[in-house]
């Protein structure tokens, strides 16, 4: 098969030198209007973090690092103080976002290491690092995970692990978007993922937009479609991975791994090194988050619960290792998974450092 | 436990005598209305069964029975004809309903059989009688499948196969309400359902107002659900069922058994003998609707899937017999599901005949 040319959405990108702008695709306008919004102060990029303009935890880090670079484009003669106001500026426009305060200490670290007339050149060239190296990392994790789909016709996911979450491939659309590159055209099914349906949104919309052909569906028919034998393999990513290789995802992936294995069919997942905590010896010390009951009783704006109505809404999900066939990730591949074998691959535990 | 007294709402009554009319809670201002339409010519009824004022197999057979009353109570001095007239127009409401059909031919025999001067009374009678068989057939369900939740707290369900389907308890919610009855206040979880969230919208709206506490939860919530220890049974209704127990039953169905399986939850089916098709030895033969791809692509009008993206969208998926730990019917309970066991309890494959 010849390699097939993948038309990426850009999620990031900076425009100009070291008094340049921030353009982010405006996700909140999928599926149905691909915008850019031009970020020229560090309230706009913070606007558009706390807005969702931009979301998934590594395309948040890099957003937020271009910002200081905003910041201080626009009050170069006070480079340091806009710096160090901007970092703690920007780490309010989502809370809970590890990247988030990570690339913001690396942002800082270069604060104080660095001397005045250097200061907005090495900022830049620091934002530009953190960028870059998300985009190695996926293009990593493609090159580790590819050959797993090798033979593969259909390939079912869940949510978006993908470009629009980081710097270029993510994480398990970057497996799919380097098959396509290698030569392996697979076909994606896309589950909606409610309740906020980014599967339906965002996946579908970046791989069809990209040259991948793709089919949503909603959660609860991914069962009858491994049943006809559609689905060769489930690819998946990851929020936060134990010791052993338990890996929490967004809701809908423990399920989906049960049907997989249920059907013989393999469950990958696909995350940086720096998603696992080994802090935490199995998943059952992952906090899972309760969202609002909004989210499930009045999907875009229309009320679908009656008044009084109690509502059960985790945002995540922990799969249990033994239905994880093998994890991808930049360093390489985990299989099977424990962890003996995690301990093997991952050396490094903290957010991509 | 003491009993605990139901406050179920009237899907479907008859107002007045031979010259009275239908009303029918419309289930299209569900969840957040509870207002009833009086029906008081036959276009009215085959408008409201067309517009899903009322729904649910047997709901629809029940209401267009009493469209031949309110039709001829319109014209008395013409009941023959007028009744043979409405027969023909009600069966055009909605194409595939095979109760509707069923019903219909209920009411055309009475026509054939039935003098001219009785002809009024007779065909009122009629149609109490089927709605007082389905209410009977609910009533035996609930009986037969109560004793199944015993020592039960939790209970999943999906879709909706109780009262708003039903002349009154519902299948699947018979055996939940009859358990209320008998002093075992079980509470529901209600899967939402999707695309058309029938669980959402109906099931938790009906549990709430007949005093049976619920949570919604999202199709994709369930397996976390199950692993909590928070789902005692889950117990669903059906729409056909094989002569091998192979149930069909709104998608999202399958992968509940699955995930039930995996759990160690146990399984229940709870259906009239008239949904077993035992011309079919196993669910393979059960056809299985694609429908709309904008059930999925644009809920309640809102775009959530790109343009020019494939959806799939299967009504029913079949669920195997060995996941199903027993099967209720009005006729006794079939435990454990297989050929040789449906065949000794089913002894009727037409509907409700």
């Amino acid at each position: 098969m010849p390699a097939t040319a993948l038309h990426l959405p850009h999620t990031i990108q900076w425009l100009g030198d070291t008094s340049g702008s921030l353009r982010l695709l405006d996700q909140t306008r999928l599926p149905t209007e691909e915008t850019y919004l031009d970020a020229e102060s560090v309230e706009q990029v913070h606007d558009a973090i706390r807005r969702l303009v931009v979301r998934g935890a590594p395309a948040i880090g890099i957003a937020a690092a271009y910002g200081v670079c905003v910041a201080v484009g626009n009050q170069p003669d006070q480079a340091r103080s806009t710096a160090l106001s901007a970092i703690e500026y920007l780490a309010t426009s989502r809370p809970t976002a590890v990247n988030l305060f990570w690339a913001l200490d690396r942002m800082r670290r270069v604060v104080e290491a660095t001397a005045d007339d250097r200061l907005a050149t090495q900022l830049l060239s620091e934002a530009i690092a953190i960028h870059d190296e998300d985009r190695q990392m996926c293009a990593a994790i493609g090159r580790h995970g590819a050959p797993l789909l090798d033979g593969c016709q259909n390939v079912l996911t869940h949510c978006n692990a993908g470009s629009l979450a980081t710097a270029e491939l993510g994480t398990a659309l970057a497996v799919i978007y380097t098959a396509h590159s290698n030569g392996n055209p697979v076909h994606v099914y896309a589950d909606e993922t409610r309740p906020l349906l980014q599967g339906a949104r965002l996946t579908a919309w970046e791989l069809s937009r990209s040259g991948v052909d793709v089919t949503v569906l909603c959660d609860s028919m991914a069962a009858s479609l491994m049943l006809s034998g559609k689905v060769d393999a489930v690819i998946v990513g990851a929020d936060r991975i134990a010791a052993n290789g338990d890996a929490a995802n967004k809701i809908g992936t423990y399920p989906l791994a049960i049907m997989a294995r249920y059907h013989n069919v393999p469950c990958y997942v696909a995350a940086p090194s720096s998603t696992f905590d080994l802090s935490l010896p199995t998943g059952q010390g992952i906090p899972i988050e309760q969202r609002s009951a909004k989210e499930v009783s009045h999907p875009f704006g229309a009320q679908t619960v009656p008044a009084g109505v109690a509502v059960y809404n985790p945002a995540f999900d922990v799969t249990p290792a033994e239905l994880i066939t093998a994890i991808v990730t930049e360093q390489g591949l985990i299989q099977p998974v424990n962890a003996t074998t995690v301990a093997k691959v991952i050396r490094l535990a903290a957010p991509q450092s």
